[in-house]
């Protein structure tokens, strides 16, 4: 659909694996990958359970990116690491095709609009302005007398139990740390995988530049089982708390 | 292979997810897929069950794109969507690779000739006409005197039962109407997943314009454990019968 | 990333399926893929569960391709297809991003070089000569008195059972041959799956030079259930051994 409206468009895939409906793990994969995409690309998000009802789509102007798809919170965490934002929602049929399938917006909508905005449509063209976002419901680490609590927020396919707790929050705490999570301690806070044992439980800030728990040569999931939701605490060791 | 004889070709992956040797999870995405391309598009399928044996290589020109992969029915929908068509079997060696595998035509005989055609040899070039086709057996959907009989013809990612009944049938039928699958009932067909209640099961015409059960934030084969083959029934309650 | 360093590459994605940390698997993709791309590719690999650690990164030139990713074996039966090859390591800071993971060097390491070597940046530039690349363990297959014996070495996304046996040592057996895996013995080496009776175990060599074991229209390793390192055993009925 893109090549049809932008024929020099070039094309890359970012992901087609988040699970089906799972707007916070495709909210971490665009948080992840936005700040390395060059300006002017135009990101086109479809994890859409809401398709066909009554939530809007929307393309956000964010640094030099734009975003394009549902308004469901997909775009927020990817959206305030670019910086200053403003939206529209797509409402001119213009710039859609004509027939819009009721569950299948990716292709009706969203495509289209992002392939005119590659043309070089202005933002305005689309439609109204947007100032109230649907914002992602991510919960916040909390501080604690001794450290930071926080919880697993996603599980990638190496089996890595990503969590809320960012880098600079982490950064803010006394060395040595220690990290308790579904009943194990972990003693300390590793550089990269392989600083830990083979084969054991680490701790460590990952690509994403959040806290992660993850098995040198293996899964961390595949060790502790547990899921999504499953609280993470960061225990500065000094505090003695 | 296709950017060693055509540089300028611009490469689309449509899907690497069809199950092994299923020809007709294929030919349903491809029929689902090329309404969407842009003319001159020419679309490489490799679902090659028969691979090595005396099965034809085929290339068919259909509406505006070109359609090049194994003879064995797997682009039978694609082309009916697409409208009138040619084909011819793949027999100059001319455009083939030197050394053909008998393992994965894809590589040496399919993509060649996909390459060639983008670089602007004519479809006559490539071998002889043909004009005997292998069809795919997909079963048509019967009317009964109350509505529609059909089956689940694919089950996709999200768990959405897909059947073998279109939209156009459908609509010939007195709203409203009711639908039977594995001995549930769902009491109507729906615009969109978002008008079910959440986590129920629910019908509607999905984007390849066909009738699927689905679940309105779920799977729908997660909650019926129905496979393909399942019959599906649609019933005007209209009509008393 | 490479994008934003070389703006006209043409990106295309050989694999996203490789498990984690299997470079042996990675491997095999790679020496399966490298004879087929056009002079000039840049290929990046990704499969790297020393990242972080002290293992070198690195850029190949072998025949008329490059090779970058982790000095681990990765690319060392890639190489071979290819021909004479050297290497440099990556440590001009010129040619990666400022801040480098040190849990995805793919995205601020690898990544960046190639697009450097794709702007036309001479490989000496990225840094000191590498003589000693790491060499992949793969198991060599052995002759027996009546044959060869070797070990599955890929189990593939068909269940095809692919092993460490080369076309090429094959070769010299006298047929006729039969094959002992798993238990089980197959009576021939077929020309392809289709020669094989349906559903049935059958041996060849497969797209990529290798002996395999087969299910026509099935999974071998459905059937067998045997993983990597079953041993496998040709014989040369001929023989009498």
């Amino acid at each position: 659909v893109i090549l049809g409206i932008c024929p020099d468009a070039t094309l890359v895939d970012i992901s087609h694996a988040i699970p089906p409906q799972d707007v916070l793990a495709g909210a971490l994969e665009l948080e992840a990958v936005v700040p390395y995409l060059p300006p002017h690309t135009i990101v086109v998000g479809v994890v859409d359970p809401g398709v066909g009802s009554a939530r809007r789509a929307v393309a956000i102007e964010a640094g030099a990116l734009h975003l394009v798809g549902p308004d469901n919170g997909l775009f927020t965490l990817a959206s305030r690491r670019l910086g200053p934002a403003r939206a529209v929602e797509l409402t001119n049929r213009r710039y859609m095709r004509e027939a819009i399938s009721h569950t299948f917006e990716g292709r009706d909508r969203f495509a289209p609009a992002a392939a005119w905005l590659a043309t070089g449509v202005a933002l305005d063209e689309f439609g109204p302005a947007v100032d109230d976002l649907v914002a992602l419901d991510l919960p916040l680490p909390t501080r604690t007398p001794a450290g930071i609590e926080g919880i697993v927020v996603r599980i990638d396919r190496f089996g890595n139990l990503i969590t809320n707790i960012d880098a600079i929050s982490l950064a803010r705490l006394a060395d040595p740390l220690c990290v308790d999570i579904g009943g194990t301690r972990i003693h300390t806070v590793s550089r990269t995988y392989a600083d830990a044992a083979a084969n054991t439980l680490c701790a460590l800030v990952g690509s994403s530049e959040r806290l992660e728990v993850a098995v040198n040569g293996g899964s961390a999931f595949g060790v502790l089982r547990v899921g999504r939701g499953t609280p993470v605490r960061v225990r500065s060791v000094a505090s003695g708390a």
